[in-house]
């Protein structure tokens, strides 16, 4: 019996299972402050919809079944879509720009690189029906906000786009097969490749030479004087003006200095339209937060409009925290409240209500004990301090490191407020 | 396509998303409260757990798919059955009692009585390695402070007894075939087809008058007294001796006036081995919180083990908050922020910053507008204030009702949070 669960699909424990809780509701927290509403969308998409809005490679990795009725649906692996599906259906009437945030599982046949998990959180913001500078700049600033928010204390957004490498596509005017190759090349960062792939190609372009520098073309903003220099195609172009619009902007938004342009980054192109990011908490490795403009996809479901966004990994923010040097502790039980007989009980279940209203956390043992059994179980909860009720008339209370004193009940919770304060 | 989703998963809006998720982080709190530590399980659990815990029906509404390696996995339906496993599991060292709680959405293939929903979300606690009526007391009296918690005003909880049913089934020595049919009938309340069936057998006895009895066993005290002159079988003795203890210490926890006996509630015998209850709100009809003792589950994932707890249906509770007298409203954005050229930009950018830091909502405008425009979108926006800025120097400041007047910016947030408070 797998008493572990199925592979992929983890049990998440008290500390943990905190940790990320608390980093999600402090993103929503601030996407709200942003204007931007929450939306719950369900677990499980009709694939015709899916089929719409994600690549091949997203939908090879879709959990699928028949819902049982003969329809294929499958568990979601992303929100963006759904968000687009709810954009263009139940909400087709609300006023454009749309601010919207989400949070919840998502699910992959694959494990991710990160620990084999299959089921992994995000926390979303979509954007919709705002182009320009403007809102490329919101977003990129939203997503730092946010990666403030969890209390990562040092973290880097890369900001590069899509168009800059579409153009100088067009105009190198190689074979489409190489084309393909070249894309995956400067995916995987596998610039070994690339160099062979462009030596055997007869033409060479100054956009050629481009792409070989692709690796180099990371930094502030010499980068875009630099690569204003040698693309000469208007898609690029135009992509190296908005990203110094976007960068003057973030500088305005107070997150200039933890943003890199990032020329060479190329992710889900078929997908993103125009400014794309990734954010990076200490661990260079892997993005915590992931966006950019997409403004193909709304058409797809009938509502033609612009859009950007952007998701943070939760399970990546939680591990930050937890591997950070002053890591997250679970919080305290207050009182561990002991009890010895029937007054004794009813004095315990007076004391445990009182402290809850005063917002502690108080456990009332199950169990009549001795003042020596009481203290044992007392470290098997891990309370702050013990309170002991042998009758209604007074209680023994007991801090760690001090010795016991007795008190009239009524007393309590304000010698305990005092003690934790 | 099915632009409003699969039929039973539904999309929340920002009312009703935000609603539910208050009540969840409420829930949440209050269990916190009592000393329990939240879990987080997955959503995929393998067929062999879920057989090991889960009843033919419950089986029966599952969905199934492989996980890509033939083993037979489905989404969960409850989740006490996963925390049994991760108690039984992963924290099999960790001491009991064990306090734990969780959220998460569950999922059905059939749709619900309530709305046609095959997705659902709740929220639960299980208090696990502890016996007695101190335990099932105390999480009776949680249910109840967590429907006060989310809101609900006028509440009450069914208190009943698994055994009580058991020990008169034992008793009345009908064929295996009638027995059946007798627990049917009394779980779909049913009487006329429980007088039927009975009427046909020809042993006669004191439990065969108190079956025809059950509807009238709901009531305060006086219905243990009712019940205890009728039975003749130790099980429903000592059941009616546990239940008369536990209403006791309801009245010590404060909440004797919402409890309401009930000795002929039917529910999910073969899984419930004590004390049961469930929890309604204004609307009788259906049970917003669900629970009971089972203390069988563990047993069969190798950590026998006495346990109670119980869940509550989220989406009941949503739907009550939204129907109540005064309906929760949807926060407003404290402030739109437009903005006309290049500097006013500028400025709307650090304002925005300013409230969001102050905790405000606001929005900062995509485009440039004139002032006349910026009033449409603040329409649009629904904020409870517009800030106009046309250059660094001074910003134009309207609230509902109020003449614009014009502020230097650094002013805006303290006259916000004056106007707001």
């Amino acid at each position: 019996m797998q008493l572990g669960g199925v592979p992929g699909f983890r049990d998440l424990l008290p500390l943990e299972a905190e940790i990320l809780r608390e980093a999600q509701e402090s993103l929503l927290a601030e996407m709200r402050r942003w204007g931007y509403r929450h939306v719950i969308t369900p677990l499980v998409e009709a694939m015709d919809v899916l089929d719409l809005g994600l690549g091949v490679e997203q939908r090879r990795r879709l959990f699928k079944f028949t819902d049982g009725r003969g329809d294929v649906v499958a568990l979601v692996g992303e929100r963006t879509v759904p968000v687009a599906r709810l954009v263009a259906g139940k909400l087709r009437t609300a006023a454009l720009p749309l601010r919207l945030c989400y949070a919840g599982p998502v699910v992959s046949t694959e494990e991710s690189r990160f620990q084999h998990r299959r089921e992994t959180y995000q926390v979303g913001a979509e954007l919709i029906g705002a182009s320009g500078s403007v809102a490329d700049a919101e977003v990129i600033a939203l997503a730092a906000r946010c990666m403030e928010a969890t209390g990562i204390r040092r973290y880097q957004i890369d900001v590069g786009h899509a168009e800059f490498f579409h153009g100088i596509m067009d105009a190198v005017r190689l074979p489409e097969d190489v084309k393909t190759a070249v894309r995956a090349a400067l995916g995987a960062r596998d610039f070994v490749g690339l160099e062979a792939l462009l030596e055997d190609t007869p033409l060479r372009s100054a956009e050629h030479e481009l792409l070989l520098r692709f690796p180099a073309l990371r930094g502030g903003l010499e980068i875009l004087d630099a690569a204003a220099g040698l693309v000469r195609n208007e898609r690029s172009e135009n992509a190296l003006a908005q990203l110094r619009e976007v960068y003057g902007l973030l500088s305005e938004h107070g997150i200039g200095d933890v943003v890199i342009l990032d020329l060479g980054a190329i992710r889900d192109f078929d997908y993103y339209t125009g400014v794309i990011f990734e954010g990076y908490g200490p661990d260079l490795g892997r993005p915590v937060a992931q966006g950019g403009r997409y403004d193909g996809l709304l058409a797809r479901f009938g509502r033609a409009a612009p859009a950007t966004g952007f998701v943070v990994q939760l399970d990546l923010v939680s591990e930050m925290l937890t591997r950070a040097a002053r890591p997250p502790e679970l919080p305290r039980v207050d009182a561990a409240i002991a009890w010895r007989g029937a007054a004794g009980l009813r004095g315990a279940l007076r004391v445990g209500s009182t402290l809850r209203l005063f917002g502690m956390r108080a456990v009332v043992d199950t169990e009549s004990r001795t003042q020596d059994a009481a203290r044992t179980w007392w470290q098997a909860v891990g309370a702050a301090n013990l309170i002991f009720c042998a009758d209604r008339a007074t209680v023994t209370w007991s801090a760690r490191g001090q010795r016991a004193r007795r008190l009239p009940p009524e007393q309590v919770a304000a010698r305990l407020a005092g003690g934790i304060a």
